[in-house]
């Protein structure tokens, strides 16, 4: 149940953990018109193609075929997410061109991949595994070797774009530093220790029910990954400060809209579509300080 | 066998296929005084527990403990090699303080200690895993995760180091490329896939035998990840280019070595220790441009 999964309550504030202390989020809930997830946007769908094909560049299929057809085949067959997507996107709001977020965006793609490959990796010791399960055409130990090897790979795409005609080494050393954090123990793989491991995951060792955990598992993951993928963006089109902590924001809302409406599809929620569009109307917030801009684009994310 | 090792006939060149084409090795083998490994030196144990000061600050065992614990374990457990201290050395010896190369020096550690619980991962398919077995403290899902959470974080490290005052952004960003390289695909990972799947993966597609493997994987490597280790130091201590790839190669040959000596301890090599004593002719040769300066510390790092 969305409403479960976020703690909601009628006439209770909703309180996430993750957004940025300088816009909190704090809302009473009302009933708004219920949200369907459709196909693709074509914006999004403009995005992704450009990032593939950037990577159809930086990942040739070459010899020696046995280290990078694997390669290949993890970044291109994992799921796709919007969050590299959103990382362009956010870029073009603050007045750059997407290119310059393009590194970015592949990195968090790549790191998005491996995390996938080694999620579904055969332990010999049982545990929780993401549905659905991806067909296996290399043996464990290949999909181990090639997740290790494409995360490093994705922080020196990102460290090769300095350039510096541009001036923007620190630009890109503060990226590094939020993808870090954003992929690690931390944020996204921390919803894995509370996937797996429960409460006892959490800084604030809260005793969190089994419900509570979800809610605090997308927030590090989907959420926390798309606020960290728009606040990179923002920092590589030279956006500035203020722009950057509204687009993490804005991402934050994404990724948890985009989490929701996933447990929608897949009927693990039944009910509360009202929350999606709350979240929904918190992001929009979030883009007011763009209002003298084109947001049209930024907000086919939260627009299906 | 040593000499099987490194390919070496009597009276043929030795030629090996990673160091910096600056400065390309062959020489004929003459007849030296055998080597042995005695205790570490003074001079390694004072670098070595300068990094791992260093990364018990960044890296204490805090809340949440089921992420931090296996996390100091890890990188405290793994075992030492020269790799991370041989970073500050080249820093030392191009006139820099060691401070200067310890993120770099600790990003190493934490990225070979992340490999080194991946190769020991129990995966339900059987795989070449290397001696010793380490004792497993905690369950196969737990090791993954930490392993994965390490490397990024090892990357936030020396992104963090990044100092406006000193105008090192550019210096960090190359370092970041240098370790991204040397621990991927086409680095140390590399190692593993030779290893795993024969000749195949190597990029020349040159059938090799299984010795010709073995010496090709040290290589990748171990002279891969000194050579680096070197090189890194030398770029943060800020070394001129010619002493940058100087001690690249130095890095190598001292890889090279450790490895040779390392397989003679454990009597995986029973003769040519002649070969060891070349190699280590090939290294000092390298600080030759140091002349002026006081070698006598590198040194210690082929002099045992």
């Amino acid at each position: 149940m969305v409403g479960t999964l976020l703690l909601i309550k009628p006439n209770l504030n909703l309180h996430f953990s993750c957004v940025s202390s300088q816009h909190p989020s704090h809302f009473t809930l009302k009933p708004k018109a219920a949200v369907t997830i459709t196909n693709p946007h074509p914006y999004w769908a403009s995005l992704q193609a450009d990032i593939e094909a950037h990577l159809r560049q930086a990942i040739p299929i070459k010899e020696p075929l046995v280290v990078f057809q694997p390669m290949h085949h993890l970044a291109f067959s994992a799921p796709r997410t919007t969050v590299p997507a959103l990382c362009l996107a956010a870029c073009e709001l603050v007045g750059g061109h997407r290119h310059l977020a393009m590194p970015a965006a592949s990195a968090l793609l790549l790191i998005q991949a491996a995390t996938h490959a080694h999620e579904h990796l055969p332990l010999t010791k049982p545990r929780p595994i993401p549905e659905p399960e991806p067909v296996h055409l290399y043996a464990p130990n290949i999909e181990l070797l090639t997740g290790d090897g494409i995360v490093p790979f994705g922080f020196e795409l990102l460290a090769r774009s300095d350039d510096p005609a541009h001036r923007n080494s620190e630009r890109i050393l503060r990226v590094i530093i939020e993808i870090s954090r954003a992929v690690g123990t931390q944020g996204a793989l921390n919803a894995q220790y509370i996937k797996t491991l429960g409460s006892g995951a959490q800084s604030d060792g809260k005793g969190l029910s089994h419900v509570e955990r979800i809610k605090r598992a997308a927030e590090k993951k989907e959420g926390g990954l798309h606020a960290c993928s728009a606040a990179c963006g923002a920092v590589l089109g030279r956006g500035s400060e203020e722009e950057i902590e509204r687009l993490r924001n804005f991402g934050f809302y994404v990724g948890m809209m985009h989490e929701m409406l996933k447990r929608k599809e897949n009927n693990e929620e039944e009910e509360e579509e009202v929350i999606i569009d709350e979240v929904r109307n918190l992001a929009l917030k979030e883009l007011q300080l763009f209002k003298d801009r084109d947001v049209e684009a930024i907000s086919t994310f939260i627009n299906f």
